[in-house]
């Protein structure tokens, strides 16, 4: 592989690049943060027989912690009691939230100005929660191209008319780095018991989750009660039914989708609260052999599916098709993307309905 | 290796995790933030040759980005002009500046409080900022007891008398999980360069270090000119000399520790700025055969000989050794101990002498 010098070497030179931050800035009334902080939740720990010499320290004797969380939260002043955990998707971390890719406030900042105490994950063997019980061997890939398709900011290298992404090249370069690698085996169960250990902290709480962490969503909503809501930003996969009601796998352009299988006593926990579904735009209705297209035109098949099988079992499921009503143009992040700010509102005005504001 | 349930767990059954935390919160003023978002600065891109198939994508004509540096940064309400910028240690995320063990304000907020803008990194290969342009294996590898020792928390399994480390098991706990893995090779250059890219958009910063983030923040004031000050609590290794004034390595038992030449040219760059280093308690002014304290004496005596180098050179380098102030019990991590607000005052009040307030 060739190596460049950096966009963003470039751009600092000329003293651009934060510009629309400060912008931004100026414009708004300083957040009131109550308090502060980060913690670990959940997670195990592996012990090694023997005794531990601290002189000639080996592994006998030593123990090692994996497999937990790891949140960021803020509590706003006069914050509202219900707070909300944000998860984010596959080979992301917790950045997802904070800051648009080009420079704008992201979820984060925009529900703790709404009063929300805020909680952001990183998941278990991603990020700061980097120690895994099991091992990984990380190789650098290149999959910017495969991204650009796959998140549908268009086909690469040309954007779609229309997309709610900056098209200048410092937005594309910070999307880009956000991509952080598994130092793990991605487990959504070891996912799952960690955010329950966390909601187990935070007391009751509305769960917004991104793409792959929309399985583990569901899991965490079936191990502990105090899920108040999930609001779910193009789930993925991890899609689960109750037994003898699973649909057919879905086969597309870029390789197949299964839905998954869980007692029909742990579906029906995903009756108890509301969910609300988002997905974006340029998810073609037929077949196509674009496969960063046809990926998600299976996906957002099957959560049809899904939402009716939850309501079908007395549940309160809903699926929000962004161009349906009229929100053109998002791509697989709609919490980031130009209309991010819309998007919010939206989703706030479902949780004001649902009473959890 | 045995498993055992996280003692998290047990505690959070209780409800008894966070209550330190609440106790905390209530009494403080709410935090004033103007801005809050993160960043990714710095990095290369490498590509592979050939050219990208949109639908069947392989590695040709695909680019990774890597090698960058993550921040979260806030700017507070009325701040002060100059930013710090705080580097975490060997093994370590920007968690170490969040929040202490037992659940208090961590540095990033006490010096919002104090008004600077605040920047936290995620060293390249390092937590958010996990994409390498190097492979690199992470093997779960059983360390709790030898860091026990090795960051001066006591001689496993006792802690030591008057140590500025909460003795309950959630602290503990919280401190062994904030450990996360290098997902490529650690290289201070890579490192340096990053950081050096970051204070380009920051503009004239102040930079905080913590153990092994000492040799790279020597290395980025060689880099930029935007580097104001130095405030590096117990650096580890990367003590650079001028050539021909390099100390002979030191022997302990925790292994040889061997200082860096470089040009005096470059040396002399870290003569332009204010500097100051701490050192906590627990570290013997004699070798001793325990392997987790003596690894410490060399690294005291190294940082002395490096303030007489600089200060030779005409430098304003600064060593407190906390013990020789009356200040006792300090960690490897004052900053995040029980008396990391009497710590922060001192570090405010050297600021405030150097007029970076």
């Amino acid at each position: 592989m060739r190596r460049s010098t950096s966009i963003l070497k470039v751009l600092a030179a000329t003293g651009t690049v934060l510009a629309g931050v400060s912008a931004l800035a100026q414009q708004a009334e300083p957040l009131a943060i109550r308090e502060q902080g980060s913690l670990f939740a959940g997670g195990s720990v592996a012990s090694t027989p023997g005794t531990y010499d601290n002189n000639a320290p080996g592994a006998e004797g030593q123990s090692l912690h994996g497999d937990h969380l790891y949140a960021f939260y803020q509590i706003p002043q006069d914050a509202r009691s219900t707070p909300i955990v944000m998860l984010h998707g596959a080979m992301q971390s917790a950045r997802s939230w904070e800051t648009t890719p080009d420079g704008r406030e992201g979820f984060q900042t925009l529900f703790l100005r709404k009063g929300y105490p805020v909680y952001l994950v990183d998941q278990p063997r991603r990020g700061r929660a980097g120690n895994s019980l099991e091992a990984a061997t990380i190789e650098p890939t290149p999959l910017d191209q495969l991204f650009f398709d796959q998140f549908r900011l268009g086909i690469w290298p040309d954007y779609f008319e229309g997309v709610q992404f900056d098209q200048g090249p410092e937005a594309l370069e910070q999307f880009l780095r956000a991509v952080t690698p598994n130092t793990g085996p991605y487990d959504p169960n070891v996912i799952a018991d960690a955010m329950s250990a966390l909601i187990d902290r935070t007391g009751p709480a509305i769960l917004f989750t991104h793409s792959q962490g929309g399985g583990p969503g569901w899991l965490t909503a079936i191990r502990n009660e105090g899920v108040r809501a999930i609001v779910a930003y193009e789930p993925g996969s991890g899609f689960v039914f109750p037994e003898g009601e699973v649909p057919e796998t879905m086969p597309s352009a870029a390789g197949p989708l299964a839905a998954e299988s869980v007692p029909l006593e742990d579906f029906k926990k995903l009756t108890r609260f509301p969910i609300l579904i988002y997905y974006g735009d340029n998810i073609p209705a037929e077949p196509t052999e674009r496969r960063g297209e046809d990926n998600w035109r299976v996906r957002l098949d099957m959560a049809r599916l899904w939402v009716e099988a939850v309501n079908r079992h007395g549940g309160d499921a809903n699926l929000v098709h962004l161009p349906e009503i009229g929100i053109t143009g998002n791509t697989h992040f709609p919490f980031s993307d130009l209309n991010n700010v819309q998007i919010a509102g939206h989703t706030a005005q479902f949780l004001a309905e649902k009473e959890l504001d």
